[in-house]
């Protein structure tokens, strides 16, 4: 908890410095927002909420038949659990239109729910922590995505490298080798090159009907090397005849000589192969991967113009991501990234010995919590043993001891728990050591 | 959103230095876990979550009827979204008992859900913030506590009054008046003194069955005026005979020698009339009233000897209390006391001219977003007006103009968007007003 909260404050304050707003939307959505938007599967996976009160009021005998439970649900139930952030927030902008003030930033942190059978790393409830712009086309917004995604990680000191491409550069491709209809398999297929090679990527465009030379042709385009300015100009030549793949060239173009002006701390690359899966993505998109740790995309998204179509409200471009919690939760830990600071709550302990030495200690504690050093006292007059072992179990890195000497001469003997060394100092030499190795 | 989040960061803090660690449990829980844990109305204000697949599978087209949706749901909904934060906690800790390292101190601040209807105030979705302290009977810990509470509103700069009482002094008084099986309705009826007056709660008792001899006897008791001592030494004479009224008397006296060792900001009173109308509740009650705003309860709690036992681990004594976020909220914004600091979230927009300026602008902006300045610029090359309206309705108190004089001359035209006025100023010395002002 304590390191999942560093994670979201540091995401957050970057985000702020940004201008961008929290929002929050509630865990209901009707469930005709949500049905239909994540695939088949998807609203197999959505929770549904059951009508309070009698929720079988006004359902006909003939409803309630076991055969059809799919059906039954939509008259029994109206709300479902948001199952991501984009959905909601596409709504939220919709029914909000008349009062945003466009350009919209937004920033959301909050949990979602998936009937997924629960398995390690796949939680039936887990956090999403989104930031988007939208109602603006400006690249300008591409180019602080970026930024964010940088500060963000120098911040947890993790190196990475941040992936570019863009939708309408493999829209282009696709168009040229005359496979237009097949832009979905297509990105689908190349999503997965990571994972199973350019050998697999062939065989699933195979096996999806893209014809033989395509694929052959596409191979080269797809793997292109060299520097992204000699990408750019070689695509340049390769897509010159279309006119959604020379936009696309045009975009990147721009976001380079943005990027350009910037130093930034992680590795930045045009990624022909980059594909993300999402059907939404319609301009650039963006993936992170750690350099040390293979664990894929630790944060990842896109542009999109047409998120809120589905709402109503059309031509709103947007551009947005999501940064992967628990993915970035695994990172630090196995990169040994927290600071001291959230790696344990209380810094103090208070051994209680009885009622005169918990007298003089409710005296001086007040004093390191005003320094800013959480700090307890045993509540009980348990055996020393026993209060020991339970500053040992809480990861308490210093124990006061106070009895009759430390209370005559104003001092506390401050055990290290670590080092198991023992000094007599005074209150304020042992809140300054405390604060030395713990800063706040 | 923001002002929420002072609010819970600000609580967090304290709850920090004080030794309490955060936890979280899932929105879900098993319905027989909730079921039967909020009365009959809590039960009709449960959210229950139908199970996944196909539901109606294994059930019997004889349940399928219409007329029994209470016993239709059991079967065909498992779990239910959380109802309050204590249920929850209790489980969580008979489920882990062996991990905890007692005495348990923790937090937690998550939202609840309860299907009321809609209205004003009342939100089928809202946050609960409790911190409670498991697996002591110690009475510093009702200390902690109370500094706690202490701490908090003085943080907020929010004068209070803290009452304090003690359940077995209720139940000693009911004691020697014979009314020994009337405890719940008599404290359910003193609970609401502060609404009806000592004559409504007077008719309320007749009501519910109390002698008018113990009615008239009762009076005086509650009435009690005098200094805290007064009323204690009162109260040792009239509940001699009452081995539970004389525990009460006694924690309290122990209860108010902790207090009187500390120097408190708040307002603290024995209040004989504070009764808290939950059941669970077995010592010490405390509630938290602001001085200024008439708005009822803000904080309030107490011990509990038995919250565990439900689910089957016996004999854990504990104490806590739950902020009001809500009502704090309204507090807060009725004295107007939400720092500057949360009032906006963008300090400084940039106004995007064109290209050549706006260039130059991204060169500096890292300097005011390193300095802690949330700051942005406008991504797109529109209207002035069109700027400037977006700077107004976000609320953002400052607006760079750089343009070509500004680019030669290496300073910047910040507009003060309150007062309207406007000078040239370098990027530091900008820096520092802003900051002068806004101080992080």
């Amino acid at each position: 908890m304590a390191r999942r909260a560093y994670i979201f404050n540091s995401i957050e304050r970057i985000f702020r410095i940004f201008g961008y707003q929290p929002i929050e939307t509630p865990a209901m959505e009707n469930l005709d927002t949500l049905m239909g938007k994540y695939g088949e599967e998807g609203d197999k996976l959505l929770f549904k909420i059951l009508n309070s009160g009698n929720f079988l009021n006004g359902i006909d005998g003939e409803h309630l038949s076991p055969d059809d439970p799919a059906g039954l649900s939509t008259k029994i139930c109206e709300k479902g659990l948001r199952y991501d952030l984009t959905v909601p927030f596409a709504r939220y902008v919709v029914q909000h239109r008349n009062d945003i003030n466009f350009p919209f930033k937004r920033y959301q942190i909050q949990p979602v729910w998936r009937a997924d059978r629960p398995q390690k790393g796949r939680y039936r409830e887990f956090y999403q922590c989104d930031v988007d712009i939208i109602g603006s086309s400006s690249l300008l917004n591409e180019l602080e995505l970026i930024e964010i995604i940088d500060k963000v990680f120098e911040g947890f000191g993790v190196d990475i490298i941040i992936k570019i491409n863009n939708r309408k550069i493999l829209a282009g491709i696709v168009e040229i080798l005359g496979e237009r209809s097949k832009l979905n398999e297509i990105t689908t297929a190349i999503d997965k090159i990571e994972k199973i090679g350019i050998e697999g990527v062939s065989r699933e465009l195979r096996e999806g009907g893209v014809s033989e030379s395509s694929i052959q042709k596409m191979q080269p385009i797809i793997n292109l090397s060299g520097s992204t300015e000699e990408k750019l100009d070689t695509l340049s030549d390769v897509l010159s005849e279309s006119e959604s793949g020379m936009a696309g060239v045009k975009e990147m173009i721009r976001l380079f000589e943005y990027l350009g002006t910037y130093k930034f701390k992680g590795q930045i690359e045009l990624d022909l192969t980059l594909a993300r899966g999402l059907n939404y993505y319609t301009g650039a998109i963006i993936e992170v991967l750690s350099k040390e740790i293979k664990i894929g995309s630790i944060c990842g998204g896109g542009r999109y113009d047409d998120l809120t179509g589905i709402f109503g409200l059309k031509d709103v471009s947007g551009v947005g991501v999501s940064f992967g919690a628990d993915r970035i939760y695994d990172v630090l830990e196995q990169l040994d990234l927290y600071p001291d600071a959230v790696k344990t709550g209380t810094r103090l302990l208070f051994v209680n010995f009885g009622e005169a030495e918990e007298k003089h200690i409710l005296g001086i504690l007040p004093k390191f919590r005003d320094a800013g050093i959480a700090s307890e006292i045993y509540p009980d007059y348990a055996k020393l043993k026993k209060q020991m072992t339970y500053a040992n179990q809480k990861g308490i890195p210093f124990v006061a001891l106070v009895g009759e000497k430390e209370i005559n001469n104003n001092i506390l003997s401050l055990k290290d728990m670590e080092s198991g060394g023992q000094e007599e100092l005074s209150v304020n030499d042992a809140i300054d050591l405390i604060l030395t190795r713990y800063v706040k």
